[in-house]
C-alpha cells in the first residue's frame, strides 16, 4: 500500500483538544508498542525495496505531523535536523525531494535513540499546538491532525508487514515474538451467498474520516452474484498446488505467468517445504502450515488463477462492499496481537470480511466517478496512484480495527505479496 | 496490443466457399501489399522487444491458419518445416512452447522468400480445404477462419507500426515511402457534447464478427457527462511542453512519473527538436510537426497528465462508446495510405472518433460483467491480459476500416507509445 | 579481439602503386569472398552484442581507408552520406562520435546493396589515390594503406566468427556452407618439449609490418619450461568433463566460477549433446564432436581449469613465442576454407603452433617495456586496451596467413568464447 | 582486496603458548578497538556489495579461527550456532556454501551483541586450545594461528574502509570520530630516483611469515627506469581535473572511459563541490581537501589516465619493489589512528612508499613463477583471484604497520576506489 492521504473535512462534533490530545497520544503509543520486541538492529533493515526500516516509519509518521502541523502552524518550531525534511519525506513532490527510496536500508544515522527523540521531539511540539491553538485554530489543525493519525495507522501495518519480511529472509528465522497461534480444528463448509443486482450506492459519505478515495458515495450497477462464505483456506490452495496449478499456464493470466516463471514461484510468500511438509515464516518463527487457516501472503495472479482453476471468479470491489456492508466490523485485527490470519470460526453466516487478509478483489484501482483531486500539498496525490494496481478490501490481522471502514479501499500491484493478502470467490448468479 | 482472439460464433447468413476465399484472399493480399516498400533488409529488424520483425508477422500470421485450419482439418497437410511451429507461435501455451520473443530479431532463417514460400504453401493449403469441405464441414470451419483474418488484419496495423519504429530509429532516418501527408490550416475550436447519464447498453451483440472482449452486452450505469468534440492536437500538446508539462511531478501519476524520469521523456515518441522547431519521424520521413494534426504516440501518463493539467480528464470506454455509437465509421484508417493522423476536418460535429489515432480511456483492461473464458487453444486466452492494461478505443490510420467497430476494444500497458496513440478530453457534466 | 592498430613505419624496399593496388584489391576481394554464401538477412544481424552484422563489417573497413586515405589525401573525394562517419566508427574518439555498438544489428539502412556501392566507390577513389599520388606521397600513404590492409584482414576472421555465432543460434542450425569437415582418426601422444631458460628477446623488429604492441624488440627472463607438443584435444576436455569438472569450483578462478554459475556453462560454446552424444556447430552446420580435433571456443576460465585439474598451466606468451619462433607457419588458416580447426597431424615434432586455434596463455596483455603510444588518429588507440584481457597466440583457422607472424599478439576478455579458442599446457621445468 | 590466504611454513624460532596467546590477543583486541566509536547501527550496514557490515568483519574473523583451529583441533568445541558455519564463510567452497554476499548487510541476527559473544567463545576455545596443545600441536597450529592473526589483520583494513564507506554516504555526513587531520604546508618538488636495469630478485623469502602470493623469490629482468619521489599530491590531481582530464577519451583505457561515463565520475571518490571548494568526506567528516596530500580513492583508470596525462606511466610491481626495498619502513599506518593519508614530509629521498596510500602498480595480479597452489582448504584459493585484478603495493593509513612487509602485494580490479588507493609516476630512464 502506497499511503495515499486525503483531507475530507470532518464536519462531525467537534473534539475538544484534550480529546485530540488524547487519540494522538493513544496511537503514537501503539506505534512504540509494536517497536518493543524489537533488537536495535531489526530497526534498520530494508530487505528488499518495498520495504522500508522500521526506523524510517517511526520517524517519516512523525515527520508529517511536523510537516503538516507543526512548521506551519507552532511560532518557533524547530526541527531537530535540517535534512530530516528530506530523509523522512516519502513521496511529497510539493514539499521538495526526496532521499531515494530503496537505499532507506544504507544509512546508519540518525540512530534508533535519535529517531525516538524526533518522535518526542514532534510529540512536544504536538502538546504545545494543541494548547495554544484556539477553538476556530483547533477546526482548523483537526482535519490534518485526524489525517496524521490515520496515516500513522497505516505505517503501523506496515511495520508488522515489514519487519516481518526482514526477518523471515534471515537464515536463522528469527521470531519477532513468542507468542502462540491458535490453530483451526476444522474448515467450515464453502457456502454460496446470494445478492441481488441493482442500483447500488456505494463509497463513504458521512462525517467522520475517511480518505477521500473512498468517495464520492455514488450508484453502482450490480449483477446479481454468489459471494464465498469464507476466505479459501491454505488446504484448499495447497489442493491447487498439489494439482500441479503453479505449472499450467492456461490457468494464468500472461503477466502472472511471466512472473511465476521468473520469480521461480511455487508456492506463497514464507512457504518452506520441510522434510515433505509445508512450513511457514510467521512473527512466532517458523510453524506448521495449518490447513484450516485462510491462504496469506499471495499475489493477485495467484488468487486469480486459483478462481480459474475452480471456475469462479474473484469479487469486484463493489459486490465485496455490498456483501460486507451489513456485517458487523469484527474479525482478527492487530490489537488481537497475534499478527497472523486465524480460521474461520463457522458461525454459519458470511465469515471473515473483516480483519485476518486483505481481500484481493477483481477491480483495478479507480478514480469514483466524480472524485476530484483535493488541492494542496497534503492531498496533492489523492489519485497518484490510480493505475496498474488492484484495490483490496476488509483490512488484515495487522490493521487497526479503529482504522477500518466497510468503504476502506487498499491497493497493490497485482504482483505484491509481503502483505496479509488471501481471496474469497465468487461467482455469477 | 496483444492479439487476444476468439472464436465468437457468426450466426448470420452462410458465406459460399467462393466468398470465403475471396474474403481470405483479400486480406492476404492486405497485408503483402503493406511490404511492398520494404527491402529485405527491414523485414528483419526488432528494434525493441515490442515490435516484431515484418518477417515473423507474416509467418505467424500463416502459422495461425496453418495451426487451427491446415493441420487438423486438411487430410495430407504438411508444414514446411517442423520447427516453425516453434518459431512463430506467439504466446499459445497450449500449441506448445514458443521461440522467446525478444530474440525474434536475431535469426536470419527462414529468409524473406522462404517466408513467402510458407505463405504461399498456406495459401494453397487454404484454397484445398475450401474445395473439399462440405457444406456443414464450411460451417464448422468458417468463425476459426474469420477469426484468422481479423487476426491477420491486426498484425497488418502492427506491420506499420512495429517498421515505423524500426525504421525511425536509425540515424539515416529513412522513409518508408514518399506519399506527401497533409497538413492541416486551421484546428475547429473544441466544443464540450453533452450526454445524459442512465443506464446504457454497451458491448457487441450480434451476427458479424466481433472478439469475445467485447461481450457480453451489458447494462452500464453513466453519468451526465461532456465529451471533447475533437481530439488534442500537437499545437495544444506542444502549449502543454512549453508550460513545463513534463517537469511538473504533481501533474503525473505515480508511475508516470518515475517512467518520465526513467526514460527521459520530453516529447512524444518520435518527436526531435532541430533548430528550435520540432519534427518529427513519420511514415514519409521528417516532417515538421503539423499543429493542426492530433498529437500521436503519446502514453496512457502523458495523456492523463495532460488532462490534469487542463482540469479535466479521459473518458471511460463507456462514455466513449456511448459518444461513438451513433457516429459514422468514417476517419483515416489504412485503406487511406498515409498511416499517419491527420487534421480534424471541422465539421461541427463530434470528430475523429474513428481512426487517426486510438484514444486513451480511463478504463483499466477488465473483463466485462459475465465474460466467459471460451475452452479450447483458440480462445485459451481471451481473458489473460486483463490486467495491467488500459483500454483504447476507435482505431487508428492504421487499423483496416473493415476491422474496427464500435464496441472494438483495444489495450496496451500505460507506458506504451509506439502505437498511433492519442486521446481526447472528457468531464463530469 | 578490439583491433587495435598501429602505422608501424616499413621501412623496407618500396612498392610501386601497381604493386600496392594488387594487394589492396587481393585483400578485399578476399573479403567479399567471405561473403558469398551469405543471404542478404545474414549480413544484418547482431546476435550479441560483442559481434557485429557482416554488413558493418564490410562497411567499416571500407571506412577506414575513406577516413585514413580518402578524406585527407585525395581531393574532391565525398563520402556517399555524411553519417556514414557517425554508423561505422568503432571507436576512434579522435575522429568523432559513434553510433552505439550493441544497436548496430538494429538498422536496416543503408541496405547490402547500398553497402556494396560504398565499398566500391571507396574502391575507386583508392584507385585514384595511387594514380594520382607520385613516389613521395606513395612512401607517406603506404603505412596507411597497409595498415588498412591488416584491419581488413582482422575483419575477415570477425566476419567468420560473427557469422558462425549468428548462424549458431537460429533453432534451425543453418549451415554457412556444406564443406565437409576432415575428422581425426587418432589423437597423437602427447610429448613434453623442454626449453632451457635465459634471457631471451622478445617481441618483433624487422622492415615488414607488425602491430605496435608486438613491439619494441626487447629481453625477457625466461625459466626452463616445457611445452605440450600439442594442442588440447575434444577428447581430452570430455574427460574433465566427465569427471565433474564444470562442477568443482576449487578447479576455477574465483571470476570464473561466477561466470560457470551465471552462464550455465557445462560445455564448450556450440556443442550441445543429442541423444548422449556431444554435437558441435559448425560453419558446416551440426557436427559430431570429433575427440581428435583441438577443443575450441573455451574461454580463458575453462583453460585454466582444466590446467588446474591436470596439474599443468598454461603457457606464458614468452614460453609461446620462445616456442614457436623456430617452427614453420604452418597450420589451418582462413585460406583453407574449412573455417574449423583440424586434428593435430602427429608429425613428432611441436605442433598446430600456428592455426586452428588462437592459444590461450597466461599472460595478461600489458605494453612490453618501453611500448610508447603512437600520436595520431590511427594510432590513438595503441594501448588502450591494455587491462582485463588475456593474450592469445598463434592464429586460427579463421586468421588469414598472410596475416600472421611469430609476435603477433591477440587479446581478449578471460570470458570470451566465440572466437576459435582453444589451449595447449606447459610446466615448469 | 579479497582476501587471499596462505599457510606459508614459518620455520623460525618458535614462539611458545604464552607468546602466541599474547600476540593473538593484541590482535584481536586492536580489531575491536576500531569499533569503539560505532553506533549499533553503523555495525549492520553494506552499502554497496563489495563492502561488508563491522559485524560481518568481526565474525568471519572469529569463523576462521574456529574452522580452521577450534574444530579440528579442540574436543569437544561447539559453535554456539550451527548456521554461522554457512553466514559467515566467506568463499571457501572446500568448507560449504555460504551466505549470499551481496546480502550480508540484509540480516539483523545475530545481534552485535551476539556477535560479541561469539567472539569471546572464539577466544575462550582459543586459550584453552593453546593451553591443552604440547609443544608439537603448537608447532602444527602456529602457521595457522599467524595465518589467523594476518587474515584478522586485513580485515581491519577492511572495517576502516568499509565503515568510511558506508558512512560517506549517509546525507548526513557523520563522521566515524572528531580527531583532527594534520595538514600539509608545502607539497614538497618532486624527484626522479633513478635505478639501474640487470636481473633483480623479487618475491619473500625468509622465516616470517609471508602470504604464499609473495613467493617464490625469483629472478626479474628490470630495465633501467625512475621512479618518483613521492605520491602524487590532490593539488596535481586538481591540475588534472581543471585541464578537463575527465572528459577527454583519448586519455583513457577503453574499460576506463566506459566506467567514467557509465558512473559520471568526474573527480575521486569522497569528493564534493561546496560553492566552488572541493571538500572530501574523511573518518573525520567533511574536510576541504588538502592540496599537499597524496590524492586517495583512485582508480586504476585515473591513475593510468593522470599518468598518460603527464606524459608517465605507473612503475611495475618490481620497480615499486626494487625501489623499495631499501627504505625503512615508515609512513602512515593504522597505528596512526588517523585513518587519512598525509602529505609527504620533504625528507629529500625515496619517500611515502609505505602507508598512506596503496599504490597502484601497471602489472596486473599474476602468478610468480613457479607458483604452486597450496593443498587443502585454507590455501585452497591461493591463486584463485589472479585474473582481472591490479597488483597494488606499499600499504595504507589503514594497514597495520606490523602486517605489512616490501614484497607484500595486494591487488584490486582497476574499477575499484573505496581502499585509500593513490599513485606514483614513473619512467624508463
Amino acid at each position: 500500500m502506497e499511503v495515499a492521504v486525503s483531507t475530507s473535512p470532518a464536519d462531525g462534533p467537534y473534539r475538544s483538544a484534550a480529546a485530540l490530545l488524547s487519540q494522538y497520544q493513544d496511537v503514537r503509543r501503539a506505534t512504540e508498542h509494536l517497536c518493543q520486541p524489537l533488537a536495535i538492529e531489526d530497526y534498520i533493515l530494508q530487505a528488499m525495496a518495498d520495504v522500508s526500516p522500521t526506523r524510517w516509519h517511526l520517524a517519516h509518521v512523525s515527520w508529517f505531523f511536523e510537516t503538516f502541523l507543526l512548521k506551519p502552524h507552532l511560532p518557533g518550531y524547530e526541527s531537530p535536523h535540517p535534512k530530516y525534511e528530506f530523509l523522512f519525506n516519502s513521496y511529497y513532490n510539493a514539499v521538495g525531494p526526496q532521499y531515494y527510496r530503496p537505499h532507506r536500508g544504507l544509512i546508519s544515522r540518525p540512530t534508533v535513540a535519535e529517531v525516538y527523540d524526533y518522535r518526542a521531539h514532534v510529540d512536544q511540539g504536538m502538546v504545545s499546538l494543541l494548547e495554544v491553538s484556539d477553538e476556530n485554530k483547533l477546526r482548523e489543525l483537526e482535519p490534518t491532525l485526524i489525517l496524521g493519525l490515520n496515516h500513522e495507522q497505516q505505517h503501523q501495518e506496515l511495520i508488522i508487514t515489514d519487519i516481518k519480511y526482514n526477518l523471515a529472509i534471515n537464515p536463522l528465522r528469527p521470531a519477532y515474538h513468542n507468542r502462540p497461534i491458535p490453530r483451526g480444528t476444522a474448515t467450515p463448509p464453502l457456502r454460496w451467498m446470494d445478492f441481488q443486482g441493482g442500483i447500488h450506492r456505494i463509497g463513504y459519505e458521512g462525517t467522520e474520516f475517511a480518505f477521500d478515495n473512498e468517495g464520492p458515495r455514488h450508484e453502482a450497477l450490480l449483477r446479481p452474484f454468489r459471494i464465498a462464505s469464507r476466505l479459501v483456506t491454505n488446504g484448499e490452495f495447497m489442493e491447487f498446488m498439489a494439482a500441479g496449478g503453479y505449472g499450467i499456464p492456461t490457468l494464468w493470466l500472461s503477466d502472472g505467468w511471466t512472473t511465476v516463471k521468473a520469480e521461480g514461484w511455487d508456492a506463497p510468500l514464507y512457504w518452506e517445504k520441510v522434510d515433505g511438509t509445508w512450513w511457514v515464516q510467521t512473527m512466532s518463527g517458523m510453524q506448521p502450515v495449518d490447513e484450516h487457516a485462510p491462504v496469506a501472503h499471495v499475489s493477485y495472479y495467484e488468487a486469480d488463477a486459483y478462481a480459474h482453476w475452480k471456475g469462479k471468479r474473484l469479487p469486484t470491489e463493489q459486490e465485496w462492499e455490498r456483501s460486507a456492508e451489513t456485517e458487523p466490523l469484527q474479525g482478527t485485527f492487530m490489537e488481537s496481537g497475534v499478527y497472523h490470519p486465524l480460521p474461520a470460526p463457522g458461525n454459519g453466516g458470511l465469515e471473515q470480511l473483516y480483519g485476518d487478509v486483505w481481500e484481493w478483489t477483481q477491480s483495478p484501482y479507480s478514480a469514483y466517478p466524480g472524485f476530484k483531486p483535493t488541492p494542496g500539498a497534503v492531498g496533492e496525490y489523492n489519485g497518484k496512484f490510480m493505475v496498474n494496481q488492484m484495490v483490496l478490501r476488509g483490512g488484515s490481522c495487522a490493521t487497526p480495527r479503529s482504522h477500518l471502514r466497510t468503504t476502506y479501499r487498499n491497493f497493490f500491484p497485482p504482483h505484491a505479496r509481503w502483505q496479509f493478502m488471501g481471496f474469497r470467490l465468487a461467482e455469477d448468479a
